[in-house]
């Protein structure tokens, strides 16, 4: 109940702060005798990893997972896969001078309005490295929906104001921000590069495709696969808003635009983003998110310490411009979760 | 785990179909000692019925709340308050049309995918009739929220592309689409009655500000407080987007924008929409949602039958333009849901 | 989190008071298209019936079941099942004495405790009452079982000190206490007719047979088989041990008497129980429960009322003397619960 | 839904293999600001390590416990706290034999019907080596009850037919079987003897006491303070039955013997066990659990190999002759989750 679990039948639990020993997560539910190396695991980390795109961090981050349980003889058993990845060369001494004061944007002020303590090194659990167990996870659950040939891409549509004008799916994976319009990617690096000299950050959209999705997965009312999918990837720090298909686009169309028209062959568009009453349609699902910009700035912002007395700070260190290109990887993963999920509650329905 | 359940302290479970005997709502986990009457809950569902606004249905639909258990000497007792509202006086007629044939935008041709088997009268357990229990569970969150001064209140800050331009709450209750701003309401109704006459449906966007929340509600990581919180709003059928605090916007916003800095008096502006690495900062929280035009319109849609053989139709009848206002009650009740649930959650850490 | 729901993918949910307005249960995760009538739910209501047995109280009591949700033509849709049966005739009056005063052996003292409310009337949601809901569900429960030819046999196996010596599972159904041992039964009928002449009540215990479960049930660690069905069955009120195969015995035996060894056709002997490691082995389940005496007897006792006061109680009326033989449909139903609940865990693995 | 987790507000994971990397637990829903140490958890450990006493293995296993998150500056910070422990010096060739084979009273056969593979290498995940996640899960669990009082001790009242006559609670800690009845553990010893020269093994009976429990923990229905103990203790691997308070011996008593008379200061007796209506009632929580004989022993065994070919065998190398006093910790870990859960869950409740 502490809220670091997710999913029912597929369930992960992840653990572990930014400047402590390690952090992991544990999968229960996994499915007996899928092939699983570590190497599957460590790619998708590796993506993640920051220093490799201009927008993001220039640190040194190396995060080298270990299997500690659930594979016997390079196959999953049905016991809980428990993955393990120790934090190295941490330096929290810079974090000594946030120990007693909250940083804006940051989940400071409310740990310590909730737990009336803080793990202040490195943003404790509160630190965007919490989603490398999310990350490892979905690699498991990436597995099982390979399957079934369920594909999931993460791409930027969006970042600094520089929005895609096309979308050209092979374009994603070569550029280092994942963008599918390689113009947009050229001005938004540009833009990165701005921000950067200024010591700010930016914010963007991510969108989140489906292919090979099949009819059927969802549980209508509160289970609905929007819904699901929408606290998955609400539940990543930077996200703030979350949309399927034409999202808040619906808000100025026409019941005569949204709905979209059933052919012999299916769906003749795909406004509804693939789900219809909470269950897939069979059709590409298309979620988008909003990814606010990275919180620690090297600008002089104003705020408070612990006595609430006001304070002028400036957060010093080479930082993330944008989470973006790194939080598509872990979009990408909380939808796979999500997907693995409702695929094992539907074969329970199925069976019957 | 089909679905049908919400929340983990604080509880519920609906049932029933659109055209069934009956529908209705079970709570588990509601404290002992609330004073509650019928009267509470009817109250909410009187709101949210039909054909009060020009926007909604002029279909007579009453919904009379009956309470089976949970209450004692009109006070809870901490054992499930079962809710009862009968289907009265239903008319199935108008579906027999619809029982071979998947209408576009609605959940037919989902249910028959999942299920193989579907009730077609009314649209089943995918009706908007679903959302009653809902309502009357959220008349009862509301009850423990109102112990410590917590207040939920929906608007509709956009509808058929006319946008308030001005907030101001107490306009709120004064006009049916519970649109905060005078002129702006005025200009919806006008959006309304052409969209009538066309036989057009139309989409909008609902506001929900939570007044006098605590800080400290909400687990971090994946029960955050808006992960939770656009599960719950993501659930209600019309809804395609979810976001909190600045939303979308924050896309194009720098960090030294985006960030709200933090005086002595507390957060000085409210981007964050009140929750900061998923606990509530203590100023209030911000939500809107997207709201899809009713996909049940008398214009001439394509779509096909269940041997997927093309056909034409057009739904007869009378039905609501938008889903807007009601959904605005459904949108309240969900968020006082989740905000009992993590108020409850809260108090089992403070306890110790 | 009440604690009225049970299960993971088929989830019951139980809610009502002896004395209120009526009593149910909302069936969530059953599967689509198994038919499912009224008669099927009723007939396991009226075997529970109590008035059947001379071991059973003389009350009139007559549940009436009413589906309120969940069955189309006569068969299950996969939305949830609501079962409803109002109380009628229900007199109070005799439960005015105890409003006051905790009588021993029951729940009003604990419930005080807890919740600082009690509805004493009919021992409100403490009452046997409340397992109606669960006989209901089981019957929904056994008809899952049913396609997979899984059988559940509740019997008396003791009572009021009387042991069966022979077990003829023909025998069960031909008389009213369910003893597998005809003359067992006659010495129980003569035993439970002097404790009630005296006003006392008597113990017994219950044994469920499992017939063709399928190997492979049940969720190794926490969830293992014999762990759910101990849950279920120590959750009846009357209740106050579980074993499963050999149970107590083992304590005495030695590792080479306990192990069941195993042959070409399977293992050759059942001190098991069925069960080995948290899974169903495919031989027959064996649970044996302990049915504590009814607690409301007509003989005098020593008690205090709200204030603590000393005070001396006799409970008038007519009252069964035991729970069994109605306790024997209580136990299969939440055996038929758990088995249909790993069944669909089971199925959801074996379709990856 | 794998199964291996237990409790809802605090809630535990195990993970692990007897000869995999390592296993462990991870702890979700711990309040803020316990203070706990590595040693809080080590010496729980230590007591369960093997080799102690007489009746356990000589095998040296030496278990260091490495607490991963969720502490900072010795006390707990609410978030998950992961506790890791590596398997060192751990040879499987002795497990080589039965890679092939399925052990009588083992989960060889069962593992292999459900999950079509099985890491056999010291029993894999149905090693009782899994317990010792359960053991350090339990002294965090303990810390909370410390802060209420409430105590809790598992001691051996039966072994190898050799019943306790006295209860002295003194005596537990001065010997090794926790026997708290001097005499009785003496002859005891003696049989343990005897059962390891034939190469046998034994069974018992463990009680476990909660001493200062309050009044009002357990949740009515299905959650039953006495329903999650038989779960928590059923799904120890040896445990085949459990009971609270007079448990079987209720089968015989009549009503007016087993209620328990109350009395200006509380319970005059306590058949009980602690428990009434599923709720604490202030008087000791007693449980008592059959463990049955360790089933790995060197006498010749019946069985078959995966092909359902007829083999004997003789399991060669040391092993404890029973799982008693070892067991007796696990027990003690498993109450302490449960009541550490209900104890949470009903400050939510209180706090209101």
């Amino acid at each position: 109940m502490g809220g670091n679990s997710f999913g029912t039948l597929f369930k992960i639990t992840t653990w572990g702060e930014s400047h402590g020993e390690a952090l992991g997560v544990v999968i229960d539910g996994c499915p007996s005798r899928i092939e699983l190396s570590d190497e599957d695991i460590q790619k998708e980390l590796d993506q993640r990893r920051p220093g490799q795109g201009k927008g993001s961090s220039p640190r040194k981050e190396r995060d080298r997972v270990e299997i500690l349980s659930g594979i016997f003889e390079g196959k999953t058993t049905g016991t809980p896969i428990s993955l393990l990845i120790r934090n190295e060369d941490v330096d929290s001494s810079p974090y000594e001078e946030w120990k007693d004061v909250f940083r804006p944007g940051q989940a400071d002020f409310t740990y310590e309005a909730k737990y009336g303590i803080r793990d202040h090194r490195g943003g404790g659990r509160a630190s965007a490295r919490e989603t490398a167990g999310r990350v490892a996870a979905g690699a498991v659950a990436k597995k099982i929906l390979e399957k079934e040939r369920i594909e999931i891409i993460g791409c930027t549509i969006e970042l600094g104001g520089i929005q895609t004008e096309k979308v050209n799916i092979e374009e994603i994976e070569r550029n280092v921000l994942r963008c599918p319009d390689r113009n947009a990617a050229v001005s938004m690096e540009k833009k990165i590069e701005e921000a950067r000299l200024r010591g700010d950050s930016l914010g963007g959209i991510v969108e989140v495709l489906v292919r090979n999705c099949p009819p059927g997965l969802g549980d209508p009312v509160f289970d609905k696969l929007e819904a699901d999918l929408a606290k998955a990837l609400m539940s990543i720090g930077a996200v703030r808003g979350v949309e399927v298909g034409a999202g808040f686009r619906v808000a100025r169309m026409l019941g005569s635009q949204c709905n979209d028209p059933i052919g012999p062959k299916g769906f003749e568009k795909n406004d509804a983003g693939g789900i219809l009453g909470g269950i897939s349609n069979g059709t590409d699902i298309v979620l988008r998110v909003a990814v606010k910009p990275i919180p620690s700035i090297s600008l002089e912002q104003k705020t408070v310490d612990r006595a609430m007395r006001p304070v002028s700070i400036k957060i010093k260190g080479r930082h993330d411009v944008s989470a973006i290109p790194r939080i598509n990887f872990v979009c990408e993963a909380m939808v796979a979760i999500v997907l693995a999920d409702h695929l094992l509650r539907q074969k329970a329905l199925a069976g019957c």
